[in-house]
């Protein structure tokens, strides 16, 4: 069968590519995971295209991969068994905003950073934050998250409902615009974090929130890696109400300096954001600053300025982009282990020591209000040590955070990287997922070889 | 074959009964919904013995409901296939408390009052609260909320980990303790709001809250019932940290002045509460006196005391009772439709009229911050007109909330008393339901006639 002139039958021939740009464009993600083409891409415009792809694809048993910016550190994207890769991007309408209801209804497609942008002249914004310009549909795949989720949530805890296209072409949406129910199974919750293997996410009812009055950055310096992160562990149980906890470590921050033309002191620092009202803030700066006097600070400082607030996060953002710059040969493994808060310490603790013992180019940096943190890893992947050591490492961490009531990965998703794992984390549980995604997806046809089999 | 023979095989006899009085118990909830017998009831005291007996009702075919403490207002516990009622009352271990963590680890049959006189000493609470004294694991089936959803989240937001034995007698941890987690399908979501139909859950990790350093209770009395609707999106519209808002109205406010021995103004009322660090209060209560200014107040109070805001909540909770003792021979039908916020206020001088139209005594209260409202309605079930009246105006008020980007349930959950909605709520979504409900209960042992098929 020839699949591109099937397709041409049921989506306009312009937006049907096997041109080698295109193909390129979407064989690869922003990891090391390596390159695989699509067969084809198609650039639906409409749920309908979408549902008319998906009962062709069902049909054939061709496998179908969701395709948002190709963003995803753990390979979602790349079309392994080859098949369709189906970009979303034109899908990327902002089409409701509830300004009452606090809720927005976009496109799959629409960005992160696109949906911000349009809100702003709302008074109102969209709070999960991961690093990269991905997708909200992507977002809700892998249920991302990011620097506000210790305040406001991951992206599956944003969702009101959604679109989505089964792999039988059938359309549904997974909740209401109530903002709580116990209608039904809990459909939007299941989908979130699915990574495209149990359908086509379409469109979301995503919850936004008011731009508060006044906000706080403020920057905590230690002479001393442990104590650094002992503070994070004192000021999340304090009761604070921080809208932003992360913490970078030396490494990362000589890269914040050399590439965001800053100059912080290189030592362990923890970044902070408080938010809301001007009052609140100031009685909330004092008691940080009380909880944090028994500690040896080299720096503390706060930063009302909204210039200044910005172009910090904006480089806490841009870590993992600098790591690649300052390694151009090199490729980056990202570690994204989450754990309860009272083992936070000792698990970046015991990071540190692998770390070393590894002998890469790497930095901890983290969302550690969650009790997430990263490992950014830089390896060269033609040299068969170092692949060795990346892996060996990744490894280590991973089952430590197993061994400590953890999970694997608490924002990056499964894919393909942390698939060995998912036996290992979730025991009996692993065969109730293949048994759901067997029911869903009988042929097996969305995102084949990513998180369950 | 005899079952009681079979179970006294796997369990200890003294904890499985035939007794008429046993049975009797086990046979209704707390609803208008006829009463119908298990064959036998059974008090596992551990995840094994609860496998054991799943095991045992896979092979045989046999019904199995989880019974914790009757409470449900949908017939969720009543076995109308009959079978065994599986009563989860002796699983009522507090296991631990971590308080770093900010989680405790329970038995599904400890009640959230016993939780909460438990964590009172750790200077903890637990913010999910129904009205009913229910089980924590009944709470999970139903997805349940109450007055502090608002600010804390509802069942579902608060779960981090269940054990849940499936119909196989399999037993798996739909989670981790982390506070976030992308690995794997997002089983605790699903199991919560599945009331007993995909299997038992058995123990819980839950997340729990300090006490707040402080809390004002306020109310608001209103001259005219539009105009509280109107105050109450307008206050939750207005970013305000409400930690409560709960909408009573006039014939409410006089079911607990005469039952509560109350002297309440008998109008239509809004009852908050605020918590939080002192000042926070002070300057919280002053824009909520601002933002009602424009309103006809006849009275608006706050409250400190702690003794008197327990006393107020306590009335608030016990309302459905209060309704129960005032028409002894009548039985209550409870609506529990929750809509966008932009629909609030159409939709509840929509219920009144119906109400008016019905002729049934009822009044209408509601967590009006969520968008959730419950008209309370006694009938006598004996009298075919009140029947047909009380039926005809849940109706009424479902497909108000259904035409309105509502859920016909944003708490109580669908058991039997929903389940007529739910096709048309959920469209084709209800078939993927169906789909998966047999995938992971092919026997269709568990709780069979609720939710679906």
């Amino acid at each position: 069968m020839d699949i591109v002139k099937e397709l041409n039958k049921l989506i306009h021939p312009g937006r049907i590519s096997t041109a080698a740009a295109v193909i390129s464009q979407h064989n690869h993600d922003a990891s090391y995971h390596p390159a695989a083409n699509p067969d084809v891409v198609v650039f639906p415009e409409n749920t309908q295209e979408v549902s008319a792809v998906l009962s062709f694809a069902s049909e054939h048993g061709v496998p179908v991969i969701p395709f948002g910016k190709g963003s995803s550190l753990e390979g979602h994207a790349i079309p392994y068994e080859g098949g369709i890769s189906l970009d979303l991007g034109l899908m990327n309408e902002l089409k409701t905003v509830g300004d009452k209801d606090g809720h927005v209804v976009v496109g799959a497609g629409l960005t992160q950073f696109q949906l911000n942008d349009a809100l702003k002249k709302h008074g109102l914004f969209f709070s999960v934050d991961p690093g990269a310009e991905a997708t909200l549909g992507g977002m809700a795949g892998t249920n991302a998250s990011g620097s506000y989720t210790v305040k406001y949530g991951t992206m599956r805890d944003n969702i009101l409902d959604m679109e989505v296209v089964l792999p039988s072409g059938e359309i549904i949406h997974t909740g209401s615009k109530a903002v709580k129910s116990s209608s039904g199974l809990h459909l939007s919750g299941l989908f979130a974090g699915s990574e495209g293997t149990l359908g086509v996410i379409t469109e979301l009812t995503l919850r936004v929130y008011p731009i508060p009055e006044a906000s706080v950055a403020a920057r905590a310096v230690f002479n001393d890696f442990e104590e650094a992160v002992t503070a994070v562990v004192r000021l999340r149980t304090a009761g604070l109400d921080l809208a932003r906890i992360e913490f970078v470590d030396a490494a990362s921050v000589a890269h914040v300096n050399r590439f965001a033309n800053a100059s912080y002191i290189e030592q362990p620092t923890i970044f902070f954001e408080l938010n809301g009202e001007v009052e609140h803030l100031q009685h909330q700066i004092k008691r940080m600053e009380e909880l944090l006097k028994p500690f040896h600070l080299a720096e503390f400082l706060t930063e009302t300025d909204q210039t200044s607030q910005e172009r910090l996060w904006d480089a806490r953002h841009n870590l993992a982009y600098y790591y690649i710059q300052a390694a151009p040969t090199k490729r980056m493994l990202v570690t994204d282990v989450c754990l309860p808060i009272s083992e936070l310490a000792d698990s970046i603790l015991h990071a540190r020591q692998a770390v070393e013992e590894s002998g890469l180019e790497a930095g901890i940096v983290g969302h550690v209000g969650d009790g997430n943190f990263h490992i950014i890893a830089m390896a060269d992947f033609e040299d068969a040590n170092e692949v060795t050591a990346a892996k060996q490492l990744h490894k280590e961490i991973v089952d430590y955070a197993l061994a400590h009531d953890g999970t694997c990965t608490g924002e990056h998703g499964v894919g393909i990287g942390k698939k060995s794992y998912q036996s290992k984390e979730h025991g009996t549980a692993y065969d109730l997922m293949r048994t759901i995604k067997q029911a869903i997806d009988p042929r097996g046809i969305m995102n084949p070889g990513k998180l369950v089999d």
